[in-house]
């Protein structure tokens, strides 16, 4: 698995050394899955060291030296389902375009991320920690789209200056305001809808 | 003023009767300027009958009658907030969706109602006091677009079967993805370019 830069940053602040053996690989994966469980039960404060440890069965000592803070057990917990739901750019921009928003859509149906999500909107205003996890998280569940865009941009299919931020608002900004203000559910028809109309107004023909 | 829909309900269920006096209407005024302060300060939590008596001088019999829950209180603190940011169409689309979505953009930029908002999209999944006051919001700040969308639609600017939630979703999506998720600031040429690729994909010419 490539790591995340959450996962860079995680590393790089405590010199862990990089989970390449395979029991190393095995804990983290079972921090991680405990994460996202207490996460989809019980919501954002449930997670806890503690409490991830009693259920993943890996030790206090290697859960601080990994994730110093709870956020960052949240972070990763999110980031690692981020990363599942991502689809890889073939260059059909349509299809891309759809594949990459379908990613987004499969992430706030899903209860872990959503709950998460959710979470990081209200706590990043008044607590630091969660703050560095909202960067980390829309910087990580941008980055398909944002490079769809820009790869269109260069082959000529977008227009040179339509700004790339822009572009993830209008795809991305529709599929999160229907599921997390207007509290409902949709399928892939909505992500094309979108898609087609962010096209109609921004594809060169 | 026009009572919300929020109010109406509250009006309901304590069957308190309307404010048409001077005086219980500056109670209710010095009730939400309280609520409001309150929110900006400390967040959600902080919004109580025994804090917003304490700031207001209006007495808790008084606001138990007309808010039973404190999400009620929050609830119309920030529906106020958006109530004064709405603009009246007049007819003219492009200028209509400008004015309408920048009322949007006060909001999202207001500190009473963007954490108030943030507050609604973390507890609604857990509290259904909060999921309610959630429904009102979405119904309360969409409201205008809606019209401005419907009235379009009625004169043929816009496509009879274009769907208006989606519509709400393409324009208001992107305003609160940005200011929400991204955690950026933004200007009203923000709205312009929003409204312009909206226009563009739909506008019937």
């Amino acid at each position: 698995m490539t790591p995340t830069i959450a996962e860079a940053a995680d590393r790089q602040q405590a010199a862990a050394p990089r989970p390449t053996d395979p029991r190393a690989a095995r804990s983290r994966a079972a921090a991680m899955q405990a994460a996202q469980e207490l996460l989809a039960e019980q919501g954002w404060a449930a997670v806890t060291h503690v409490a991830v440890a009693a259920r993943s069965g890996v030790g206090r000592t290697t859960l601080y030296r990994h994730w110093p803070e709870a956020a960052g057990l949240i972070r990763d917990a999110i980031v690692d389902r981020i990363c599942n739901a991502r689809a890889v750019p073939t260059g059909d921009l349509h299809g891309d375009l759809v594949r990459g928003l379908n990613g987004l859509r499969e992430v706030l149906h899903d209860p872990v991320s959503e709950i998460g999500m959710r979470a990081v909107i209200d706590r990043a205003g008044v607590d630091p920690s969660f703050a560095g996890l909202k960067v980390t998280l829309y910087q990580e569940g941008s980055l398909v789209l944002r490079e769809v865009v820009e790869a269109a941009k260069s082959r000529g299919e977008l227009p040179a200056d339509l700004d790339t931020s822009t572009a993830v608002d209008e795809l991305a900004g529709p599929l999160v305001f229907r599921r997390l203000l207007a509290g409902r559910t949709f399928g892939v028809s909505f992500v094309r809808r979108i898609v087609d109309d962010f096209l109609a107004a921004h594809q060169v023909r």
